[in-house]
């Protein structure tokens, strides 16, 4: 087999990177571990920034986000004494969209269907060869037998756990960290959402979320000690919580009944550099990773693909390789500021257990400063809509 | 001795407030510890905020402040690769003045002298007493003997290891203090300023300013270890280290030569609450101190003593104690967005022993967010200037 680009990795990052070149004439074969169905399920609600789904519909999968997507224009925040909203259309000139991060994946894969191609389902011990020389090549398990795929370039879509990352030379990489002492228990409610905007709670018990899963359903997150475990949790516990974190009117609003997707993620923030080495580009969570406060995953990806997208046009198309050449660097100053933001975000609202009297009374401060000031509303809000790639 | 509000402390806080005062006919005395002399002998550069100037006006001592002080429209901010202008004036509409604190006192003492009223100097061991009942009064020793001074209220504007504050009943107050793992040192040169406006640099190797003791004499900060003497810094080795942290154009043109006033202080953020008690208020340093990288000692101390000198102003003119009950809460609300915008300042550019890889990769994320952000910039603006009152 010989492509263009190959793609390691079916989600969405994938996907849409190969939409794209396939917009542009470039050829490309996706391989993916996983089946489609499972792929599918991994549902998570998402915020799309106005790049990303500037992006979808680049790519030719604009429609039914406009039809299912939820734009919002305002997200609110309680801590500290204070309940503000903050105006993100009004301060940036942009909204967000709601639209569960399954669903992009489901467009692009109805895409991909539509035109033909195709996607290997169930490549197992994926692993990238001679990525530093001209003729790069991927090996993998498929239907039974080893098979080899040779390309011009290696995109690793692969996420954190992927197999591209690791090919990086281990004089060259140097990954960066940070994990939160706390995670946060995400569940689903069969009941319609309670907010019509995300509302962010830094409480004294700790951080609470109250979002949406789609127009139907509310999804809410707690922030819990990561000792715990999701059975530890029963639906009666949560919304007492839920109702202890939240301001009155929406405490008070709380449908109850039975909740869903109960998990507990961790919160981590990490960062691999170089993104590119030799003819491969990691795009996504293959890179870095953030804490689920800014929402910035997805969006995070999806600003590598543009670049990668971009790039490999010019190269192809113009025979200039300064985009390639530039995309780690690029790439990596974009996500650094994505990382500071998710960082200041999670820092503002959460509680930790070092937090000594006087951090605390800074996080007031940040809270309290933030209510009164404009200039720092229009800071959260052009980070939250999305900073331009 | 009877007066209607006792001011301790001859300091900048406290001849500011008792000026005010003056001009709405309450009369106050002001007892301070030390000889005149030898408080116009601490000479710090200052950087007054619009609200502190204003006040100055306000108190009949504007004159030497619009001859002899420097109107800055900008600072300069060098770090993580960047090299930047924050524009004061254009992003929020207001400048800065430069003017020794020194010469506040001096000009303060200066309108005292010339309206015949007298500050005590030399007073020892004062205390205040009974600041719960109506009718407080301070003793102290002067001219040999054991004196009382009865009054209505007393202000503490006598710094941070004044009398007052101790008077707090212990189950009432509370401190919150950070100690910053490093100090400054800083120095005068006899030479011109080599910069137009503030340079804060943000280096590899720690922190370093770059600025004005007025329009004749450099003054530059470097950040130290704690555990430096003042003498182990000579003045070449005070020239190379400044060279090596500033960016080159600065760095070429330092003059060298002779420095004077060196010292190291440590950088510390302290707020103690609450500001009132009874009929006891305090200002300024007795109740707060911030690390002097957003350069808000002064300004704090005189927001604190606006809302005093408002607030006393309506308890006397109009028999309404609402400002006086309302003093700590308000004073405290701003000072903790001072302390906040300091501490944060602080963090921006030095280095810290205990930094890990992605907390630097967070302060240069800052920095470079900073540097491309016009709302990022505004937030950093706003407060540089001052948040209004």
């Amino acid at each position: 087999m010989r492509t263009q680009v190959a793609i390691v990795g079916g989600g969405p990052a994938g996907l849409l990177l190969a939409q794209l070149l396939q917009t542009q004439g470039i050829e490309t074969i996706v391989l993916e571990r996983y089946e489609r169905d499972d792929v599918l399920s991994r549902i998570r609600a998402a915020v799309l920034e106005r790049g990303l789904t500037d992006l979808l519909h680049e790519a030719g999968v604009g429609a039914p986000l406009e039809d299912g997507g939820l734009v919002h224009d305002g997200i609110r925040i309680a801590g500290g004494g204070h309940d503000f909203r903050i105006d993100l259309k009004a301060l940036t000139g942009s909204s967000v969209t709601i639209y569960g991060q399954e669903r992009v994946t489901q467009d692009l894969y109805a895409a991909r269907d539509a035109m033909g191609l195709s996607t290997l389902h169930g490549c197992a011990g994926m692993k990238p060869h001679d990525i530093d020389s001209d003729q790069p090549y991927l090996t993998f398990l498929h239907g039974g037998q080893m098979n080899r795929l040779d390309c011009d370039f290696i995109a690793g879509c692969d996420g954190f756990h992927g197999p591209c990352r690791k090919e990086l030379p281990d004089d060259t990489a140097q990954a960066f960290e940070q994990t939160f002492p706390f995670g946060w228990l995400g569940v689903t409610s069969d009941a319609p959402p309670v907010v019509e905007e995300f509302l962010y709670a830094g409480s004294e018990r700790g951080f609470a979320l109250c979002s949406l899963q789609d127009g139907e359903r509310g999804r809410y997150y707690l922030q819990v000690p990561l000792s715990d475990s999701p059975e530890e949790w029963e639906d009666e516990r949560i919304w007492e919580e839920l109702a202890r974190r939240l301001p009155a009117d929406v405490a008070n609003a709380l449908p109850g009944g039975a909740l869903s997707g109960r998990d507990i993620a961790p919160l981590r923030s990490f960062v691999s550099e170089p993104m590119h080495w030799g003819r491969m580009f990691l795009c996504g969570d293959a890179a870095h990773i953030v804490p689920p406060t800014g929402a910035k995953g997805l969006n995070t990806a999806a600003s590598d693909v543009q670049y990668l997208y971009h790039a490999l046009t010019r190269h192809y198309r113009d025979g200039d390789d300064a985009g390639l050449k530039a995309y780690s660097q690029t790439a990596l100053a974009r996500t650094w500021k994505t990382q500071r933001f998710s960082w200041w975000m999670t820092n503002l609202l959460h509680r930790f257990p070092a937090q000594t009297a006087f951090d605390l009374k800074m996080q007031r401060a940040d809270l309290a400063y933030l209510a009164g000031s404009e200039a720092a509303q229009t800071t959260l809000a052009e980070n939250y809509v999305g900073l331009s790639y």
